[in-house]
């Protein structure tokens, strides 16, 4: 009974996360899902990269998903970048028609790309399609290495993993090669960035991922 | 429609919740859920407080919550302690049938004192009451001090609120001030207590107030 619920909402949701990746190609906006617990950087790696991929010409706005409070937004807002609170008031993720309502508030035709900051929750957002192009993944090291296999879907449907506050890496237990040889093991050809936010290591890795993703979405969408 | 779904599927676990705490009360046993995000340190908060526990005679058990692998609940049968890995396949919380099927694996009178660690999620798991007595919620220093209103149920529902891996308090931006004044926003007697697993700071003040909270649950239920 309940499962037959579950694949409802979910067919209901792949439905409106077709609709919206329509959307996006027919305005050249490459869309990238940005999934991970609670407190593992999400929004702080967005500040350090939104400054890069905006200087570099690309016109950026944020979706930031969250249960409660527009703190996020506000630290987008504050670099100058168009951003849409969506505000669940409990739900656990993002859905496609979350995002649906939120692009009606930001002008299409001005944008080339949209980062989507899901819940801070390892767990449900990853079971739900937003109509993103690409997904990243974040794991911060303080959360510690044994979680690539304990959170199977949150890694196996990354096209990106992020490996977050690395300048905790001396003051944590966190195998750096034990976890990229877990998320190997989910999905093969995952691509694996390390970051260390404050002191922009590995920005420059993730910026140029996104532009190539970016420019490789426009020509197909073209 | 969907609030509807909702609905009918807390108000089934209601009624099993409450059948899991008449069946605690039977067998005088004290439950204590511990709800957190991924990698907050539930496990490692357990593995330093049960030794202390069952040093001072209480019959422990626990109950491991995780969407996959055994780790967790190895760790703690390294300790001796009994313990039932509980594996949602998916499921983002844990919920009082799953309780009540690991309870037929435990010899209850034997037992002074569950420990529920539900899934490493800080959303979906508040929702869903598993017939325990008391819950903890833990929220590590890593995962920054913005975090209260923006999970405000977590905190909300919480009897007691661990603040963990306080030995990576020079490293990360956090007031512990700050975190104590939104908990206590969200509920004003809530009893907070700042841990170093490692270190074992903390430890005795939640030992005392297990050890408390397990005495008078046994009063009141004799």
């Amino acid at each position: 009974m309940e499962i037959i619920i579950q694949r409802t909402v979910l067919e209901k949701n792949e439905s409106a996360a077709r609709e919206n990746l329509a959307m996006f190609d027919r305005y050249g906006i490459h869309c990238i899902n940005m999934l991970g617990g609670a407190g593992c950087g999400k929004t702080t790696v967005l500040e350090t990269l939104l400054p890069k991929l905006t200087a570099e010409g690309r016109r950026c706005a944020v979706l930031e998903g969250d249960i409660a409070t527009t703190r996020d937004a506000e630290r987008i807002a504050a670099l100058g970048v168009p951003v849409v609170q969506l505000l669940t008031e409990g739900g656990c993720h993002l859905t496609a028609a979350h995002v649906q309502r939120a692009m009606e508030h930001l002008s299409l035709d001005d944008l080339d790309l949209v980062f989507i900051e899901n819940v801070g929750n390892p767990i449900c957002p990853a079971n739900f399609s937003l109509g993103e192009h690409r997904r990243i993944s974040v794991l911060s090291v303080a959360e510690g290495d044994d979680k690539p296999l304990k959170y199977p879907l949150l890694f196996r449907s990354a096209d990106l993993v992020l490996i977050t506050k690395c300048d905790l890496l001396p003051y944590v237990r966190f195998n750096v090669e034990r976890v990229c040889e877990e998320i190997r093991r989910l999905q093969p050809n995952c691509r694996i960035v390390a970051m260390d936010a404050r002191e922009k290591n590995g920005v420059l890795e993730l910026a140029s991922w996104v532009q190539q993703e970016c420019s490789s979405s426009l020509l197909v969408s073209n």
